[in-house]
Protein backbone atom coordinates (compact mmCIF):
# COMPACT_ATOMS: atom_id res chain seq x y z
CA UNK A 1 0.00 0.00 0.00
CA UNK A 2 3.19 2.32 0.06
CA UNK A 3 2.47 3.86 -3.66
CA UNK A 4 -1.42 4.39 -2.65
CA UNK A 5 -0.41 6.14 0.18
CA UNK A 6 1.99 8.09 -1.21
CA UNK A 7 -0.43 8.97 -4.48
CA UNK A 8 -2.62 10.64 -1.65
CA UNK A 9 -0.15 12.68 0.16
CA UNK A 10 -1.57 15.99 0.69
CA UNK A 11 1.64 18.29 0.41
CA UNK A 12 4.46 18.42 -1.95
CA UNK A 13 6.41 15.66 -1.83
CA UNK A 14 10.52 17.02 -3.70
CA UNK A 15 10.66 13.68 -5.29
CA UNK A 16 9.86 11.33 -7.51
CA UNK A 17 6.78 9.09 -5.86
CA UNK A 18 6.86 6.19 -7.53
CA UNK A 19 10.92 5.64 -6.90
CA UNK A 20 10.65 6.49 -3.21
CA UNK A 21 7.76 4.23 -3.05
CA UNK A 22 10.42 1.50 -4.49
CA UNK A 23 12.79 2.45 -1.92
CA UNK A 24 10.39 2.14 1.21
CA UNK A 25 9.02 -1.53 -0.29
CA UNK A 26 12.66 -2.14 -0.43
CA UNK A 27 14.00 -1.39 2.79
CA UNK A 28 10.81 -2.95 4.61
CA UNK A 29 11.15 -6.31 2.62
CA UNK A 30 14.71 -6.33 3.70
CA UNK A 31 14.31 -5.51 7.67
CA UNK A 32 12.15 -8.71 7.59
CA UNK A 33 14.61 -10.57 5.52
CA UNK A 34 17.31 -9.97 8.08
CA UNK A 35 15.08 -10.71 11.30
CA UNK A 36 13.69 -14.01 9.99
CA UNK A 37 17.56 -14.78 8.29
CA UNK A 38 18.67 -13.69 12.15
CA UNK A 39 16.54 -16.47 13.71
CA UNK A 40 17.17 -18.71 11.34
CA UNK A 41 20.95 -18.33 11.38
CA UNK A 42 20.07 -19.18 15.25
CA UNK A 43 18.72 -22.29 14.34
CA UNK A 44 21.62 -24.15 12.49
CA UNK A 45 23.72 -26.36 14.06
CA UNK A 46 27.44 -24.19 12.79
CA UNK A 47 25.08 -21.55 14.44
CA UNK A 48 28.91 -20.66 15.98
CA UNK A 49 30.44 -20.17 12.55
CA UNK A 50 27.34 -18.04 12.12
CA UNK A 51 27.21 -15.04 14.69
CA UNK A 52 29.14 -12.81 12.44
CA UNK A 53 25.79 -13.38 9.95
CA UNK A 54 23.09 -12.92 12.72
CA UNK A 55 25.10 -9.26 14.22
CA UNK A 56 25.01 -8.00 10.53
CA UNK A 57 21.52 -9.20 10.29
CA UNK A 58 20.49 -7.48 13.33
CA UNK A 59 22.45 -4.14 12.25
CA UNK A 60 20.85 -4.11 8.68
CA UNK A 61 17.53 -4.98 10.45
CA UNK A 62 17.63 -1.82 12.65
CA UNK A 63 19.23 0.46 9.97
CA UNK A 64 16.26 -0.52 7.32
CA UNK A 65 13.81 -0.19 9.86
CA UNK A 66 14.79 3.26 10.79
CA UNK A 67 15.45 4.46 7.72
CA UNK A 68 12.01 3.17 6.49
CA UNK A 69 10.45 5.39 8.35
CA UNK A 70 12.29 8.50 8.22
CA UNK A 71 11.70 8.95 4.46
CA UNK A 72 8.43 7.91 5.10
CA UNK A 73 7.81 11.44 6.38
CA UNK A 74 7.98 13.76 4.27
CA UNK A 75 10.36 16.36 6.66
CA UNK A 76 11.91 18.15 3.57
CA UNK A 77 13.59 20.83 5.74
CA UNK A 78 16.59 18.77 6.03
CA UNK A 79 17.60 16.31 3.06
CA UNK A 80 21.03 15.86 4.17
CA UNK A 81 19.81 13.78 7.49
CA UNK A 82 17.81 11.51 4.39
CA UNK A 83 21.00 11.66 2.46
CA UNK A 84 23.49 10.22 5.03
CA UNK A 85 21.08 7.70 6.60
CA UNK A 86 20.61 6.23 3.28
CA UNK A 87 24.49 5.97 2.77
CA UNK A 88 24.27 4.10 6.30
CA UNK A 89 21.43 2.03 4.55
CA UNK A 90 23.92 1.05 1.70
CA UNK A 91 26.77 0.15 3.49
CA UNK A 92 24.72 -2.29 5.81
CA UNK A 93 22.84 -3.58 2.81
CA UNK A 94 26.36 -4.17 1.56
CA UNK A 95 27.77 -5.50 4.29
CA UNK A 96 24.86 -8.18 4.65
CA UNK A 97 24.61 -8.90 1.25
CA UNK A 98 28.37 -9.98 0.99
CA UNK A 99 28.30 -11.87 4.38
CA UNK A 100 24.86 -13.53 3.72
CA UNK A 101 26.27 -14.20 0.47
CA UNK A 102 29.41 -15.77 0.96
CA UNK A 103 27.47 -19.17 2.39
CA UNK A 104 24.10 -18.49 0.35
CA UNK A 105 25.44 -21.92 -1.32
CA UNK A 106 25.10 -23.73 2.23
CA UNK A 107 21.94 -21.75 3.74
CA UNK A 108 19.07 -21.37 1.56
CA UNK A 109 17.50 -18.40 4.25
CA UNK A 110 21.38 -16.66 3.36
CA UNK A 111 20.36 -16.44 -0.39
CA UNK A 112 17.73 -15.25 -0.16
CA UNK A 113 18.51 -12.48 2.47
CA UNK A 114 21.30 -11.36 0.40
CA UNK A 115 19.00 -10.78 -2.46
CA UNK A 116 16.79 -8.83 -0.52
CA UNK A 117 20.03 -6.89 0.72
CA UNK A 118 20.87 -6.21 -2.64
CA UNK A 119 17.76 -4.92 -3.90
CA UNK A 120 17.61 -2.51 -1.30
CA UNK A 121 20.95 -1.12 -1.73
CA UNK A 122 20.03 -1.07 -5.33
CA UNK A 123 17.57 1.20 -4.27
CA UNK A 124 18.62 2.99 -1.86
CA UNK A 125 21.67 3.82 -4.43
CA UNK A 126 18.66 4.80 -7.20
CA UNK A 127 16.96 7.36 -4.52
CA UNK A 128 20.33 9.38 -3.53
CA UNK A 129 21.18 9.41 -7.43
CA UNK A 130 17.18 10.83 -7.52
CA UNK A 131 18.16 13.07 -4.70
CA UNK A 132 21.25 14.71 -6.12
CA UNK B 1 10.26 -12.65 0.69
CA UNK B 2 8.10 -13.42 3.91
CA UNK B 3 7.25 -16.80 2.55
CA UNK B 4 9.96 -17.58 0.38
CA UNK B 5 11.94 -17.41 4.11
CA UNK B 6 10.00 -18.99 6.40
CA UNK B 7 9.98 -21.78 4.11
CA UNK B 8 13.67 -21.88 4.22
CA UNK B 9 13.50 -21.94 8.22
CA UNK B 10 15.72 -24.95 9.06
CA UNK B 11 13.59 -26.00 12.09
CA UNK B 12 10.01 -26.65 12.69
CA UNK B 13 7.29 -23.97 13.29
CA UNK B 14 4.43 -24.78 15.38
CA UNK B 15 2.10 -22.75 13.09
CA UNK B 16 1.24 -22.74 9.43
CA UNK B 17 3.81 -21.01 7.36
CA UNK B 18 1.52 -19.53 4.69
CA UNK B 19 -0.55 -18.08 7.56
CA UNK B 20 2.37 -16.89 9.62
CA UNK B 21 4.02 -15.42 6.61
CA UNK B 22 0.54 -14.00 5.53
CA UNK B 23 0.46 -12.47 9.38
CA UNK B 24 3.92 -10.75 9.00
CA UNK B 25 3.12 -9.42 5.77
CA UNK B 26 0.04 -7.44 6.96
CA UNK B 27 1.87 -6.14 10.19
CA UNK B 28 4.32 -4.87 8.11
CA UNK B 29 1.90 -2.97 5.89
CA UNK B 30 -0.01 -1.85 8.69
CA UNK B 31 2.77 -0.28 10.28
CA UNK B 32 4.31 1.71 7.30
CA UNK B 33 0.32 2.88 6.44
CA UNK B 34 0.25 4.29 9.44
CA UNK B 35 3.53 5.96 9.57
CA UNK B 36 2.75 7.38 6.43
CA UNK B 37 -0.59 8.04 7.64
CA UNK B 38 0.42 10.09 10.73
CA UNK B 39 2.70 12.56 8.53
CA UNK B 40 0.17 12.81 5.82
CA UNK B 41 -2.09 14.37 9.15
CA UNK B 42 0.55 16.21 10.01
CA UNK B 43 0.32 18.01 6.63
CA UNK B 44 -3.64 18.88 6.81
CA UNK B 45 -4.56 22.15 7.58
CA UNK B 46 -6.64 20.57 10.11
CA UNK B 47 -3.92 18.75 12.01
CA UNK B 48 -5.59 20.49 15.10
CA UNK B 49 -8.52 18.01 14.72
CA UNK B 50 -6.75 15.44 13.72
CA UNK B 51 -4.07 14.34 16.69
CA UNK B 52 -6.01 11.32 17.71
CA UNK B 53 -5.52 10.18 14.83
CA UNK B 54 -1.29 11.04 15.00
CA UNK B 55 -1.41 9.25 18.15
CA UNK B 56 -3.40 6.05 17.14
CA UNK B 57 -1.28 5.98 14.05
CA UNK B 58 2.08 6.22 15.59
CA UNK B 59 1.12 3.79 18.79
CA UNK B 60 -0.05 1.04 16.24
CA UNK B 61 2.52 1.34 14.00
CA UNK B 62 5.04 0.71 17.00
CA UNK B 63 2.85 -2.59 17.95
CA UNK B 64 3.07 -3.90 14.87
CA UNK B 65 6.37 -3.56 13.70
CA UNK B 66 7.56 -5.05 17.05
CA UNK B 67 5.24 -7.79 17.07
CA UNK B 68 6.14 -8.71 13.80
CA UNK B 69 9.79 -8.65 14.58
CA UNK B 70 9.02 -10.88 17.66
CA UNK B 71 6.88 -13.19 15.17
CA UNK B 72 9.59 -13.38 13.05
CA UNK B 73 11.13 -15.42 16.00
CA UNK B 74 10.34 -19.23 15.99
CA UNK B 75 11.07 -19.09 19.68
CA UNK B 76 7.94 -21.34 20.47
CA UNK B 77 9.09 -21.74 24.11
CA UNK B 78 6.56 -19.40 25.43
CA UNK B 79 3.84 -18.96 23.19
CA UNK B 80 2.04 -17.06 25.79
CA UNK B 81 4.36 -13.84 24.93
CA UNK B 82 3.50 -13.75 21.32
CA UNK B 83 -0.45 -14.20 21.85
CA UNK B 84 -0.57 -11.62 24.40
CA UNK B 85 1.16 -9.28 22.05
CA UNK B 86 -1.15 -10.24 19.14
CA UNK B 87 -4.06 -9.39 21.18
CA UNK B 88 -2.45 -5.67 22.09
CA UNK B 89 -1.74 -5.75 17.75
CA UNK B 90 -5.56 -6.50 16.96
CA UNK B 91 -6.52 -3.82 19.79
CA UNK B 92 -4.38 -1.32 18.33
CA UNK B 93 -5.46 -2.16 14.75
CA UNK B 94 -9.28 -1.79 16.11
CA UNK B 95 -8.68 1.57 17.61
CA UNK B 96 -6.31 3.08 14.63
CA UNK B 97 -8.71 1.39 12.04
CA UNK B 98 -11.62 3.06 13.83
CA UNK B 99 -10.35 6.35 13.99
CA UNK B 100 -9.00 6.98 10.79
CA UNK B 101 -12.12 5.21 9.13
CA UNK B 102 -14.26 7.98 10.96
CA UNK B 103 -12.49 10.92 8.50
CA UNK B 104 -12.21 8.45 5.50
CA UNK B 105 -14.72 10.03 3.57
CA UNK B 106 -12.62 13.14 4.32
CA UNK B 107 -8.73 11.77 3.41
CA UNK B 108 -7.88 9.31 1.25
CA UNK B 109 -4.60 8.19 3.10
CA UNK B 110 -7.15 7.83 6.23
CA UNK B 111 -9.09 5.60 4.19
CA UNK B 112 -6.20 3.74 2.93
CA UNK B 113 -4.87 3.28 6.58
CA UNK B 114 -8.12 2.18 7.95
CA UNK B 115 -8.04 -0.43 5.34
CA UNK B 116 -4.47 -1.94 6.28
CA UNK B 117 -5.61 -1.57 9.79
CA UNK B 118 -8.44 -4.15 9.25
CA UNK B 119 -7.02 -6.38 7.10
CA UNK B 120 -4.10 -6.61 9.78
CA UNK B 121 -6.61 -7.21 12.54
CA UNK B 122 -7.97 -9.92 11.01
CA UNK B 123 -4.81 -11.58 10.13
CA UNK B 124 -3.96 -11.19 13.52
CA UNK B 125 -7.04 -12.77 15.16
CA UNK B 126 -6.50 -15.98 12.39
CA UNK B 127 -3.08 -16.31 13.61
CA UNK B 128 -4.32 -16.57 17.35
CA UNK B 129 -7.36 -18.70 16.31
CA UNK B 130 -4.58 -20.91 14.80
CA UNK B 131 -2.61 -21.05 18.06
CA UNK B 132 -5.44 -22.31 19.79
CA UNK C 1 15.20 13.42 32.13
CA UNK C 2 11.89 11.14 31.55
CA UNK C 3 10.21 12.99 35.14
CA UNK C 4 11.08 16.32 33.96
CA UNK C 5 9.86 15.97 30.49
CA UNK C 6 6.66 14.20 32.15
CA UNK C 7 6.37 17.63 34.37
CA UNK C 8 6.12 19.73 31.65
CA UNK C 9 3.25 17.97 29.48
CA UNK C 10 0.66 20.28 28.85
CA UNK C 11 -2.25 18.36 29.07
CA UNK C 12 -3.62 15.75 31.86
CA UNK C 13 -1.94 12.54 32.46
CA UNK C 14 -4.52 9.74 33.96
CA UNK C 15 -1.69 7.89 35.63
CA UNK C 16 1.46 8.89 38.81
CA UNK C 17 3.28 11.12 36.55
CA UNK C 18 6.27 9.96 38.89
CA UNK C 19 5.43 5.77 38.40
CA UNK C 20 4.88 6.44 34.86
CA UNK C 21 8.50 7.77 34.46
CA UNK C 22 9.95 4.81 36.59
CA UNK C 23 8.20 2.52 34.58
CA UNK C 24 9.52 4.25 30.74
CA UNK C 25 13.07 4.72 32.66
CA UNK C 26 12.81 0.49 33.41
CA UNK C 27 11.41 -0.18 30.22
CA UNK C 28 14.38 1.90 28.58
CA UNK C 29 17.31 0.29 30.58
CA UNK C 30 15.76 -3.07 30.20
CA UNK C 31 15.72 -3.14 26.11
CA UNK C 32 19.18 -1.55 26.24
CA UNK C 33 20.52 -4.43 28.79
CA UNK C 34 18.94 -7.00 26.40
CA UNK C 35 20.19 -5.84 23.50
CA UNK C 36 23.86 -5.82 24.81
CA UNK C 37 23.18 -9.43 26.66
CA UNK C 38 22.20 -10.80 23.09
CA UNK C 39 25.22 -9.41 21.28
CA UNK C 40 27.35 -10.72 24.57
CA UNK C 41 25.84 -14.31 24.19
CA UNK C 42 27.08 -14.29 20.70
CA UNK C 43 30.84 -13.73 21.70
CA UNK C 44 30.69 -16.22 24.37
CA UNK C 45 32.55 -19.54 23.01
CA UNK C 46 29.36 -21.60 24.14
CA UNK C 47 27.04 -19.49 21.87
CA UNK C 48 25.51 -22.86 20.57
CA UNK C 49 23.90 -23.42 24.14
CA UNK C 50 22.86 -19.51 24.25
CA UNK C 51 20.55 -19.75 21.32
CA UNK C 52 17.32 -19.33 23.70
CA UNK C 53 18.83 -16.62 25.80
CA UNK C 54 19.80 -14.65 22.52
CA UNK C 55 15.75 -15.00 21.00
CA UNK C 56 14.58 -14.34 24.31
CA UNK C 57 16.84 -11.44 24.30
CA UNK C 58 15.56 -9.69 21.36
CA UNK C 59 12.54 -10.42 21.96
CA UNK C 60 12.14 -8.41 25.39
CA UNK C 61 14.14 -5.72 23.43
CA UNK C 62 11.64 -5.30 21.40
CA UNK C 63 8.64 -5.93 23.49
CA UNK C 64 9.83 -2.99 25.71
CA UNK C 65 11.26 -0.44 23.13
CA UNK C 66 7.72 -0.62 22.08
CA UNK C 67 6.03 -0.29 25.32
CA UNK C 68 8.38 2.68 26.01
CA UNK C 69 6.74 4.38 22.54
CA UNK C 70 3.43 3.81 23.45
CA UNK C 71 3.45 4.54 27.42
CA UNK C 72 5.35 8.14 26.64
CA UNK C 73 2.32 8.98 24.38
CA UNK C 74 -0.71 10.46 26.34
CA UNK C 75 -2.93 8.92 24.46
CA UNK C 76 -5.70 8.01 27.17
CA UNK C 77 -8.48 6.92 25.32
CA UNK C 78 -8.30 3.49 24.84
CA UNK C 79 -6.03 2.28 27.91
CA UNK C 80 -6.67 -1.47 26.82
CA UNK C 81 -3.93 -1.22 24.48
CA UNK C 82 -1.24 -0.08 27.05
CA UNK C 83 -2.71 -2.11 29.65
CA UNK C 84 -2.07 -5.36 27.29
CA UNK C 85 1.04 -4.35 25.75
CA UNK C 86 2.34 -4.26 29.19
CA UNK C 87 1.05 -7.30 30.15
CA UNK C 88 3.05 -8.68 26.91
CA UNK C 89 6.52 -6.81 28.56
CA UNK C 90 5.60 -8.27 31.90
CA UNK C 91 5.85 -12.05 30.17
CA UNK C 92 8.73 -11.05 28.41
CA UNK C 93 10.49 -9.95 30.72
CA UNK C 94 9.75 -12.77 33.04
CA UNK C 95 10.71 -15.07 30.06
CA UNK C 96 13.96 -12.89 30.27
CA UNK C 97 14.94 -12.68 33.15
CA UNK C 98 14.42 -16.53 34.08
CA UNK C 99 16.53 -17.77 30.85
CA UNK C 100 19.17 -15.20 31.82
CA UNK C 101 19.06 -16.24 35.43
CA UNK C 102 19.18 -19.61 34.93
CA UNK C 103 22.92 -18.51 33.89
CA UNK C 104 23.77 -16.19 35.45
CA UNK C 105 26.34 -18.03 37.43
CA UNK C 106 28.28 -18.67 34.48
CA UNK C 107 27.98 -15.22 32.62
CA UNK C 108 28.50 -11.83 33.95
CA UNK C 109 26.73 -10.09 31.49
CA UNK C 110 23.42 -12.23 31.93
CA UNK C 111 23.29 -11.70 35.72
CA UNK C 112 23.17 -7.82 34.90
CA UNK C 113 20.40 -8.43 32.11
CA UNK C 114 18.26 -10.83 34.80
CA UNK C 115 18.41 -7.92 37.37
CA UNK C 116 17.38 -5.25 34.90
CA UNK C 117 14.30 -7.79 33.25
CA UNK C 118 13.10 -8.37 36.92
CA UNK C 119 12.83 -4.69 37.95
CA UNK C 120 11.38 -3.89 34.71
CA UNK C 121 8.83 -6.60 34.96
CA UNK C 122 8.20 -4.86 38.63
CA UNK C 123 8.05 -1.64 37.22
CA UNK C 124 5.40 -2.67 34.89
CA UNK C 125 2.97 -4.49 37.21
CA UNK C 126 3.33 -1.83 39.54
CA UNK C 127 1.72 0.64 36.45
CA UNK C 128 -0.92 -1.87 35.97
CA UNK C 129 -2.12 -2.20 39.11
CA UNK C 130 -1.89 1.81 39.43
CA UNK C 131 -4.09 1.31 36.07
CA UNK C 132 -6.78 -0.45 37.90
CA UNK D 1 23.24 -0.49 33.00
CA UNK D 2 25.21 0.32 30.05
CA UNK D 3 28.50 0.49 31.43
CA UNK D 4 28.03 -2.27 33.86
CA UNK D 5 27.22 -4.40 31.03
CA UNK D 6 30.13 -3.42 28.75
CA UNK D 7 32.02 -4.04 31.46
CA UNK D 8 31.17 -7.83 31.41
CA UNK D 9 31.38 -8.02 27.44
CA UNK D 10 33.71 -11.13 27.04
CA UNK D 11 35.74 -9.91 23.93
CA UNK D 12 37.36 -7.26 22.69
CA UNK D 13 35.55 -3.53 22.26
CA UNK D 14 37.97 -1.41 19.93
CA UNK D 15 36.81 1.34 21.66
CA UNK D 16 37.17 3.10 25.27
CA UNK D 17 34.41 1.69 27.13
CA UNK D 18 33.25 4.49 29.25
CA UNK D 19 32.68 6.36 25.78
CA UNK D 20 30.90 3.99 24.16
CA UNK D 21 28.42 3.84 27.14
CA UNK D 22 28.13 7.16 27.60
CA UNK D 23 27.10 7.79 23.77
CA UNK D 24 24.41 4.65 24.40
CA UNK D 25 23.39 6.89 27.12
CA UNK D 26 22.83 9.91 25.46
CA UNK D 27 21.22 7.99 22.23
CA UNK D 28 18.87 6.43 24.36
CA UNK D 29 17.74 9.90 26.82
CA UNK D 30 17.46 11.51 23.42
CA UNK D 31 15.26 9.23 22.09
CA UNK D 32 12.98 9.35 25.07
CA UNK D 33 13.18 13.03 24.94
CA UNK D 34 11.91 13.00 21.11
CA UNK D 35 9.23 10.71 21.77
CA UNK D 36 7.61 12.47 24.65
CA UNK D 37 7.96 15.89 23.01
CA UNK D 38 6.51 15.10 19.68
CA UNK D 39 3.49 14.08 22.02
CA UNK D 40 3.80 17.05 23.91
CA UNK D 41 3.57 18.93 21.24
CA UNK D 42 0.24 17.07 19.91
CA UNK D 43 -1.16 18.31 23.40
CA UNK D 44 -0.43 22.34 22.63
CA UNK D 45 -3.42 24.30 21.23
CA UNK D 46 -0.72 25.47 18.57
CA UNK D 47 -0.06 22.34 17.25
CA UNK D 48 -0.31 23.42 13.45
CA UNK D 49 2.67 25.77 14.32
CA UNK D 50 4.39 22.81 15.72
CA UNK D 51 4.49 20.02 12.78
CA UNK D 52 8.02 21.01 11.98
CA UNK D 53 9.10 20.17 15.56
CA UNK D 54 6.82 16.95 15.65
CA UNK D 55 8.71 15.29 12.53
CA UNK D 56 12.09 16.44 13.52
CA UNK D 57 11.31 14.91 16.96
CA UNK D 58 10.37 11.56 15.45
CA UNK D 59 13.07 11.26 12.83
CA UNK D 60 15.51 11.75 16.03
CA UNK D 61 13.88 9.47 17.81
CA UNK D 62 14.36 6.72 15.08
CA UNK D 63 17.69 7.42 14.16
CA UNK D 64 18.99 7.60 17.97
CA UNK D 65 17.20 4.23 18.65
CA UNK D 66 18.02 2.37 15.77
CA UNK D 67 22.06 4.13 16.56
CA UNK D 68 21.68 2.78 20.05
CA UNK D 69 20.86 -1.07 18.95
CA UNK D 70 23.74 -0.70 16.57
CA UNK D 71 26.68 0.43 18.55
CA UNK D 72 26.08 -1.93 21.86
CA UNK D 73 26.52 -4.54 19.01
CA UNK D 74 30.50 -4.73 18.81
CA UNK D 75 30.75 -5.94 15.71
CA UNK D 76 33.64 -4.07 14.41
CA UNK D 77 34.27 -5.89 11.56
CA UNK D 78 33.16 -2.50 9.40
CA UNK D 79 33.40 0.42 11.36
CA UNK D 80 31.80 2.48 8.06
CA UNK D 81 28.34 1.87 9.35
CA UNK D 82 28.90 2.87 12.89
CA UNK D 83 30.54 6.09 11.59
CA UNK D 84 27.92 6.90 9.18
CA UNK D 85 25.05 6.22 10.95
CA UNK D 86 26.47 8.21 14.00
CA UNK D 87 27.45 11.20 11.55
CA UNK D 88 23.30 10.62 10.75
CA UNK D 89 22.62 10.88 14.09
CA UNK D 90 24.85 14.15 14.39
CA UNK D 91 22.74 15.85 12.18
CA UNK D 92 19.25 14.47 13.53
CA UNK D 93 20.30 16.28 16.67
CA UNK D 94 21.38 19.27 15.20
CA UNK D 95 18.60 19.61 13.42
CA UNK D 96 16.37 18.75 16.29
CA UNK D 97 17.97 20.60 18.95
CA UNK D 98 17.98 23.80 16.62
CA UNK D 99 14.08 23.81 16.08
CA UNK D 100 13.02 22.50 19.62
CA UNK D 101 15.63 25.14 20.72
CA UNK D 102 14.04 27.94 18.92
CA UNK D 103 10.72 27.57 21.14
CA UNK D 104 12.06 26.24 24.27
CA UNK D 105 11.04 29.82 25.48
CA UNK D 106 7.66 28.92 24.86
CA UNK D 107 7.45 25.40 25.94
CA UNK D 108 8.99 23.44 28.56
CA UNK D 109 9.27 20.24 27.10
CA UNK D 110 11.35 21.44 24.08
CA UNK D 111 13.68 23.39 26.35
CA UNK D 112 14.35 20.04 27.88
CA UNK D 113 13.86 18.25 24.56
CA UNK D 114 16.27 20.51 23.00
CA UNK D 115 19.33 19.91 25.81
CA UNK D 116 19.11 15.81 25.42
CA UNK D 117 19.74 16.52 21.41
CA UNK D 118 22.72 18.93 21.93
CA UNK D 119 23.74 16.29 24.40
CA UNK D 120 23.77 13.38 22.26
CA UNK D 121 24.86 15.77 19.59
CA UNK D 122 27.93 16.59 21.38
CA UNK D 123 28.38 12.78 22.89
CA UNK D 124 27.92 11.13 19.08
CA UNK D 125 30.65 13.46 17.56
CA UNK D 126 32.86 12.28 21.27
CA UNK D 127 32.72 9.01 19.85
CA UNK D 128 32.92 9.52 16.22
CA UNK D 129 36.51 11.69 17.00
CA UNK D 130 37.46 8.42 19.18
CA UNK D 131 36.92 6.24 16.27
CA UNK D 132 39.24 7.89 14.56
Amino acid sequence: MTMPMLETYPAEINLDRAKLAATIDALIACAEACTACADACLSESSVAELTKCVRTNMDCADICGATARVVSRHTGYDANISRTLLEACVMACKSCGDECGSHAGMHEHCRICAEACRACEAACRDLLAAMG
